[in-house]
């Protein structure tokens, strides 16, 4: 079976799982503590970063971006990143901003910061981050409330890599208790549809050792 | 005419410049100071960033990765993104490495520290963000060297987007006259094919009022 080097509280990776799920793609998943730089996987892997996807003829794809891709390319039906060219723009468009604006603005400083360096040994976090990260996610908010509110998905009128782009950050901020979600009402709508998909329900029973989500992690009427 | 709004030092607008000349896809190149976030430009591209491409029907394409798949899409002859699935795969692989890792370490410091922050004003560099952006160049100048030595282009057999990407970052570090290529000859080697070609000529022309880029920057026999 085609195996995911991923971590559990991974954005990247869980958009790939979700993404995987919904194309209904089985996978093997493979925890991954990336920070070891075990030097098996930076031959897969030379950034070093989860997830690395490895096909059963023994292809292997890094990177989230490039195995949403390749999988878009490779198994064309559910096909999740637009029909036209102008929807396919407004996609990736909307994945690149939610993996590279969001992320470092907000999931970089709240993950990163908060969780991430802890786990990695790299020391404490810096408030300044912190604040950072609680002022911009705001931000987000608004602008994510916005297209929630607007289309119909967040790309426009159909589900794609962007829903699950976005769901992919917040749920990993919700699991470490980082969302309130009574200050956006139209994303807690626009999420509560994502979380009810089978696909999201492996994300919803990841549990992390010494990681306690909060009592409406995992609940569909949160 | 199409036109691309861009910096002419922006790495990433660069790679779209070289992209669309290989492909013979005229363009109308319009200067876009993105930190004044005028208003009409957010409205185009809500990240405000450069490049953004606006095609004849009116079809705004945003973020040089989106533009890249779009115009391998929309124009697949003279493909830069590789023939099967696996070299799709290196080819973007490659793309994200130098337009996220190589950016984040080295031009991020290089370019954005000491020569963006200047010109936006926001303030003087970090003289700690550039000693780590020379550290960072070495590394990646050893890989680059080593991609380069091992194959005939960066990603493979064939000329890519990869390359493009690679050498978009490089000009625009060696026009503020960051590189010393007598440290990488089998990178400077790479280079001299990459700025031979006529899809270069704009880049190597490009002048802008107060930076004087060092006498080799243009010169095909540097």
């Amino acid at each position: 079976m085609r195996i995911l080097y991923h971590l559990p509280q991974s954005p990247y990776a869980r958009k790939v799982r979700l993404v995987l799920s919904e194309k209904r793609l089985p996978c093997e998943l493979r925890p991954e503590k990336m920070w070891e730089r075990r030097s098996e996987y930076l031959e897969m892997n030379p950034a070093g970063t989860v997830p690395t996807l490895v096909e059963d003829n023994g292809l292997v794809i890094p990177d989230s971006t490039v195995i949403c891709e390749y999988l878009d390319e490779a198994y064309p039906d559910n096909s999740l990143m637009g029909r036209t060219l102008s929807e396919r723009i407004e996609v990736r468009r909307l994945t690149a901003w939610f993996d590279g604006k969001f992320a470092s603005e907000v999931t970089d400083n709240l993950y990163g910061q908060k969780h991430l360096r802890r786990l990695t040994g790299r020391g404490n976090p810096d408030p300044a981050a912190i604040r950072t990260g609680y002022a911009a996610l705001r931000y987000h908010l608004d602008y994510l409330g916005w297209l929630a509110e607007t289309r119909k998905w967040l790309a426009g009128s159909l589900l794609s890599q962007a829903d699950f782009a976005a769901a992919a950050h917040l749920s990993t901020l919700d699991f470490l208790g980082e969302l309130d979600w009574s200050i956006a009402p139209p994303v807690k709508e626009w999420y509560a549809r994502m979380k009810s998909r089978p696909s999201f329900r492996g994300v919803l029973a990841d549990r992390v050792p010494g990681l306690v989500p909060p009592a409406h992690y995992a609940d569909l009427d949160f």
